[in-house]
């Protein structure tokens, strides 16, 4: 059992760690902080987790958080995070983070995309936090970049293809959709249910979503050379889920059968992704509330090419599961304690 | 760990039960039966279960099924189950019926609302479902009447004022609001998305709702007198949750102080009712997914009402979950066993 | 034609009033302000309103606006009206106000639900403006207290009936639920999407929303006696709409023949009332978008109570519907021009 | 002042009708029919429709028909209008189709995505009734194809890239998103409120939906060269709505500049097309309701594709109300007679 922090619990993320942490047989939550509710109960913030996590929330300096726990997710803005980490970890404290601070290698392309970075000294050391292709680097790390939700469900789903050589790198186009909680909990006017509510919309469209540089470093490093993918967020009227319908050209020579083996091999062990048969498509509500991601495929004849479908609950296997996956393989749990959450529908 | 069947797995109520005895640690699913799914995998039908509850479905004779499971849940329509759990006790089978069939003890009252009882005979043995009502009943019993959804909401917040003789019984009005799934899992037209969504109505208004004899029969037992309830269902344009507003005129001498009293006093050990603090009211979104029942009042004092508001997932304490609970009860487990499930939200 | 200014046209009532006048045979929008917007146009801050409302915002002094339109609506919170209607007055112009600030003919009253009233000498020249009662004394008038969302549901549905005698007043109950949009557009965590969606919830239960007094004033007014309702409203997870069902006793005599014939005397000739048969209920989507209320009753034989179940769309009915209606009442147009929009399902 | 039939009018487009038809100030209903609801109401299926169309629906002979009407709305399924529409043209009436049997132009395309054609000698006479292409030959035809929402939306976008050779035909890809009443008024599981609340997800992947080759015929026709897209609709939990994110390689020397002039040219005289400002995209809420189509457009640098985004309401310029703009061009009345519907928001 070890002791594990909450920094930032007052949003999403934060009251998903709680609500997955609850039932970890391995981990308790023995701190949570948020500056807005310092001296609340979390279960005041979120009344859904009355009696289940009624800690109160502090507002406590890094030395005392360090003295009350092992482990630290940080779920606070980016920018906020680079500033909280370096202290943790010089104090012996595991660290995932689930800001955009350490997902990026390259500093330049961090501070193009962000702004300049005051801890660039561990970008090479923090682990890009996708355990379907880091699981090892993770297993020995202490800083943990826990990955973003749109670029969790495209790269789960493009790159056992890209490493296998079966789709044409610079064909890639990538058009997600993503549920309303993927905005945080902050009060502003295009987040509200009358703006939301029985509508559609793209947003940040032509590489302007700041996920689109974390997306092409990760299909660059599977793919072995430089991804340029054009990516479309959207906004549905969901609470939960992202759906990626991923477009590229099939290389020469791949088919049905040969993808198949590809996906099969490279996920038949994979806790949680599930692929599914020919002509069964994903939808967010069979993922919603669980960790996993589901995966299909369809090829279009007529043009050769692929169409990836990827779902995850945008804040399990795109936020907070992920987080506690990661902690898993950190600390030597077994990687589903805690996440056998059943998918909820409906 | 017990061997259990779900007869009728193919509704809602059906995959619910599934969903929740995924993680139960004394009893696994060894049958579930389906007339128009037969031959096909649970997770077929329910896709978000995939990987998790792939059993297939059957149609089997009743003896065949007996020869399967040491508990059933009859999760199938009225006039089905009292034709079914005649054999299923006579196998020394423990019955947890979902439907209507036995949950009211007067037979003339059933076959008023419903149609004749070809096992009437058992209407005395069968103990309504209710743990916080007749724990010790139930404990001792080898068929549970599980209850209905809308008394379910309405009986525990009212029992407690009743029994203490703190409200009027002759001017109670339930003003009662579900989610969709409460219709079950038929296609008909007033089900259908474009119909339901962004609206809302009330429906069976004015002792048109079969619930109605229900909610009467327990608040009469525990106010020692006949009952007779304005009962008005609604339809709310969600998927999970009932929450009910009941209205009443407090007798004299009972104020904010003696409420209180009276109902901790009664719900003070109970693991899954909730008692809020004053004016903090509750929401469906906060018992989404859980077995918890979130009970709230105010009093009017300009007219010595007292308005008594208690939310539950309607597919959860109002139908699976509290059929677990009784499962649990009957069989002498951890009353909690697999209903730790934490609230979903958002 | 006459011109007609909109003062706070970036809330939802604002824009509403702009979708209805768009189409208004005798009004057109000359001046429309917005602090907040100034400089920009309507149709940048609801887009839908392209091409159709591209009138620029104006923050403008009373003189100013005086000297652009011969008729006002004021769209702005309560207090602020009650500083602006006077010198919109003292200017000759007809003034409908939107807020709460000359709805209630008790100084006294005003002040303990609100704050001190800096125009109080207008309360008695103020006319509440609900066609359906106040038509004559509207017509007259050059300042109508547009009524709220909430009261216009419910006295439109026990006026009658308490006008007769034939309700109880003493036993009125009125559980209303209304869509979102009454929340306004503010940016608020209650009223963010994931809050809200999937949920339902009541608030400011017993004596504590500031519609109480409203209704307890016109019901007063019906029935010749100082009535006291009990009033509970709840948030429902749409965008319009309210639908208030409302519980009584009915007077001994009184049955659905002579209760058919109050109804239909009194609103017969009314072009936005619509009364439905027996066991036809009302139902917010049928409303949605018009001017219309829907009324339906039934009543419970065993507990001789009436229920009066009455629906409208809160933005339309419910406020700038309404306001239009006023305005063709004041000045003599077609009392339905404008308002012919057709309830906008599914 | 025109006699109009619909024919079918019980299902979503039928009733779109109704409501559009009702303020028309050229046309009015004269018979509706239905065949599961002869004898009842239009007003007691549509109960939003009570005192507006409360035209009784009959199943008539298509001689009985013709002696009640000049032009008739087909709104039944394919298959079913092919039979019936050669005796109405016979009669001399006027058809406008909203089936997809008179859309595709080649009878052996249509065979292969469809079923035998019974009427194919009039697939050379019918128009495609999309005006903003053929609204020459609309104006002097007799029988109008009304297109598909889907192809509404696609061409919409892109008819004028790729008559100005700005974008390379082989290179489209249309990732749609569609809301619920696109499947129709059909009670079937997957349409339930349960299944499609709350979640997201693709459909018929894969040159699977039969509006497949529709899109390809008319990008065909204004590009010069066989155009195949690869096309993937999803369904969205709205009511109404489409929205289009086409993506296409730009040709060379096409800029925002170039491309800004081409919609400009083509559209700027359009009535129901509104073209948005850079960084300004369209969403479904500010169409819905109205036969407006929105469309913005993006260029990716990094990639040089082009990013169209076009969004209709799907029973609006999707179904019921290019119908009504087709009608009108037939006639000789004002393009935009009755259509003058603000969209609906919130």
């Amino acid at each position: 059992m070890i002791n594990v922090g909450i920094i930032g619990a007052s949003g999403y993320t934060g009251a998903e760690l709680a609500r997955i942490l609850i039932n970890h047989p391995e981990a308790r939550i023995t701190v949570a902080t948020s500056r807005q509710y310092a001296g609340r109960r979390l279960s005041d913030i979120f009344p859904h987790l009355r009696g289940m996590a009624d800690i109160i929330c502090e507002n406590l300096p890094v030395d005392e958080l360090c003295a009350r726990a092992d482990l630290f997710f940080t779920a606070v803005p980016h920018k906020t995070a680079m500033d909280l980490v370096p202290d943790l970890l010089a104090a012996g404290k595991k660290v995932i983070d689930l800001s955009a601070d350490f997902r990026l290698r390259d500093l330049a392309v961090y501070e193009k995309w962000y702004q300049p970075h005051s801890s660039s000294h561990l970008l090479g050391e923090a682990v890009y936090g996708l355990p379907e292709l880091y699981r090892q680097e993770i297993s020995r790390s202490r800083l943990v970049a826990n990955p973003g939700c749109y670029p969790t469900s495209i790269i789960l789903g493009l790159a056992p293809l890209l490493a296998a050589g079966a789709v044409l790198p610079q064909t890639i186009i990538a058009d997600s959709k993503s549920g309303t909680s993927g905005a945080g909990r902050v009060a502003q006017t295009g987040s509200l249910f009358c703006e939301v509510h029985d509508g559609f919309r793209p947003y940040k469209v032509g590489r302007a979503h700041r996920h689109t540089p974390e997306i092409e470093q990760e299909l660059s490093v599977v793919s072995g050379e430089s991804v340029k993918v054009t990516f479309t967020p959207h906004l549905l009227p969901i609470s939960r889920g992202i759906l990626s319908t991923v477009y590229a050209s099939l290389a020469p020579g791949f088919d049905r059968r040969s993808i198949d083996d590809i996906y099969t091999l490279k996920y038949r062990h994979e806790p949680f992704i599930r692929l599914l048969a020919e002509d069964i498509f994903p939808a967010t509500q069979y993922v919603r509330g669980s960790n996993y991601c589901d995966i299909s495929y369809k090829i279009d004849p007529a043009t050769d090419r692929i169409i990836v479908m990827s779902t995850i609950d945008n804040i399990v296997k795109g936020a907070s599961g992920q987080a506690v996956q990661n902690m898993n393989i950190m600390c030597g749990f077994a990687e589903t304690a805690g996440l056998g959450i059943v998918p909820f529908f409906p």
